[in-house]
C-alpha cells in the first residue's frame, strides 16, 4: 500500500501562456481530483506548493470543510483523500518534509509536456526501487525553466496519438500515476 | 490518428450516492478534461449524454463560447478538443450518430468501479482491431443497472493499490485512455 511515492502540484514556479514566470492561483478541483488518485494508488503526501499566505489559507479552508466541516458529514471519502494534502511553500520544503517522512532522501522527478530529455516509465520504476521519489506537476503552462535547471530527472512527456498535446494537469497526473503504480496487465508484464 | 474509438459521458440514467436513478448536471470541468484527454489520444467523438433540455443547451453555450465566442481568442485549443463534442439524448442516439461517422456499428463497452464480471485491457484493445468502440463513462455514482443488463461489454474496474475505489470520472477516463491507445513503452509492448 506504501509506493514511497508523493506527489506535488506547482503554483510557483511556473510560467504562463507567454513564457513568463508567474505564481497561479490554487484551484479547488486541483486539489480534489488529485488528492483522489493519488490516494488510490497509495501515494504517501500531495504536496500543493504555493509561497502565497491567502493561497495557503484558501487550501486550509477547503481540507476543513472536507475533513471537520459539513463536507465530512456528506461524503467521507474526499475527506480522506485530501487528507494526503500538505501545504508548502516550496519544493525543497516538499522535499524536506517528505524526507522525514519517507525515512531517507527522496528522488524529485520533473514532469512536463515539451521536454525531450527525459526517462521512460519502466526507468522510472527501477528508480522508485531504490529510493523514494517526489512527482512533480505544474500548473498554469508548465514548471519554470529554473527548475530544470536543477540537474534532477525528467520523465518523458505522455504522447498522445497526434500533435495535440494539452492534457490538464489533473488528467496527467492520472495516467502518469496509473503507468507507475497502476496494477494493469500491461505494467505487470514490465516488472 | 483515427483511433476508431468513441466516448460517452452519461448524465442519465446514472445512480445517485443511494442507489436511486438520477439524471446529473452537466459539469463544465468534465466537458473540458475529457475533450482535451480524447482529443490527445486521437478520440473520434465525444458524446454527451443527457435528455434534459435546458442541459443541452448549457453545453451549447459552453461549446459556443470557446469554438466562437471570447473563449476562441483566449485559447484555441480548447475549441479544438471541444469541437469533439456531440449532444445527445440518449446512449442509442450516440450509437447511432457513431454508427454513421465510423462507417460500422460499434461495440458499446461500459466502465464502472465496482463491476467483478469486466474484460482487461489487452481484451478490450483485441475488440477494438474488430470494430468501432463506444466507451461509457457514468457520472454521479456510477452508470445505471439499467445499462449492464443489456448485454454489453463491461471493462475490468481501474484497480489501485488499496480499497480506495473512488477515482473522479475525468481521471478514469484519462487512464483507460492511456492504457487502450497510448504509446507507452509498456502498452507497445503487449501489442
Amino acid at each position: 500500500m506504501n509506493s514511497r511515492v508523493a506527489v506535488a502540484l506547482v503554483h510557483y514556479p511556473v510560467t504562463d501562456r507567454r513564457g513568463d514566470l508567474v505564481s497561479t492561483a490554487v484551484t479547488n478541483l486541483d486539489l480534489h481530483d488529485i488528492a483522489r488518485t493519488a490516494r488510490t494508488y497509495g501515494v504517501n503526501r500531495f504536496y500543493v506548493v504555493t509561497p502565497v499566505v491567502e493561497q495557503q489559507y484558501l487550501v486550509e479552508r477547503i481540507l476543513s470543510h472536507w475533513q471537520d466541516g459539513h463536507g465530512a458529514a456528506y461524503n467521507r471519502h474526499r475527506g480522506e483523500a485530501l487528507s494526503l494534502i500538505r501545504i508548502v511553500g516550496s519544493l525543497d520544503e516538499a522535499l524536506s518534509d517528505w524526507k522525514i517522512c519517507a525515512g531517507s532522501a527522496a528522488v524529485p522527478v520533473l514532469t512536463g509536456a515539451t521536454r525531450n530529455d527525459g526517462i521512460g516509465t519502466d526507468e522510472c520504476r527501477t528508480l522508485l526501487r531504490e529510493a523514494p521519489m517526489l512527482l512533480v506537476f505544474g500548473t498554469g503552462w508548465g514548471l519554470a525553466p529554473e527548475l530544470f535547471e536543477r540537474g534532477w530527472t525528467v520523465l518523458e512527456p505522455i504522447r498522445g496519438r497526434g500533435v495535440y498535446n494539452h492534457l490538464p494537469v489533473r488528467a496527467a497526473a492520472a495516467i502518469i500515476l496509473d503507468r507507475l503504480l497502476g496494477m494493469s496487465a500491461s505494467n505487470q508484464k514490465t516488472e
